[in-house]
């Protein structure tokens, strides 16, 4: 992991979910973040599959259904991205942590110059290990009823 | 709140997040579930724009695009939803809090018999009032390349 990609995540880890989640958080909460946060890097936007898979456990559960299940299926996913969007970038907005549970809300562009969409993904871990992942995508709108942003 | 509304707020409570989450949330994380779900049924089910009301905090900062800024806009939502969509249902499926966060996983019917939507809403809180909500949605698909679904 690149020394830029150590600092994003840190700081990601500080901003994550208002002053008082960082008390309130357990270790294993904070380091379930810290895990995931590295994963969402290097399969998203480092785009590498094998790095990856390693933050995966004995078995992947996947319910976005776009995307086949298991480890296999996430591999494709990557290439797929590579490929097609190579300049895709996620940015994560906010990181919480209940449990075994990681959510992460962000702001996915597939090719530069487009609104791209808001996500929020939820991550289940077991014994440090991504075993289950849920998510929603909603492309950002032209408009809106409101000035506050999707973020 | 009915009996029925008060035991499927408990159960959403217990099975919120894991085994793990339970014990190691901080009592401030359960009240802020509880409150959060009260809301919910209360504002989503009950289609109530008043007693909803009564959650927020001297301001609500809606990140919904569709939806108005502050608790008017939310009253108005309500009533569009009572009036429209009578019958919508929405059921929380998973349930997270991370400090001032809470995060609901659920399932949203507008009419009974269509396939309805995923969504993820997070509010923020202080001194247990909600102040802050922002919700990613996406249809249920007609079909999937996984049978895992999308809870």
């Amino acid at each position: 992991m690149t020394r830029v990609t150590t600092m994003v995540i840190a700081a990601l880890v500080l901003a994550g979910s208002g002053s008082l989640a960082k008390a309130q958080e357990t270790p294993a909460e904070a380091q379930n973040k810290q895990i995931v946060l590295e994963f969402y890097e290097k399969a998203l936007n480092g785009k590498n599959p094998e790095a990856a898979a390693s933050y995966f456990g004995s078995h992947y559960t996947q319910h976005n259904p776009l995307v086949a299940d298991g480890a296999e299926g996430f591999r494709k996913f990557v290439e797929f991205l590579r490929q097609k969007y190579p300049e895709a970038h996620s940015e994560a907005k906010r990181v919480f942590a209940d449990g075994d549970y990681v959510i992460i809300h962000s702001h996915a562009v597939q090719e530069p110059g487009t609104k791209g969409a808001a996500i929020i993904d939820i991550f289940r871990l077991e014994n440090k290990k991504i075993v289950e992942h849920w998510d929603v995508i909603q492309p950002l709108p032209e408009t809106a009823s409101n000035s506050n942003g999707m973020f």
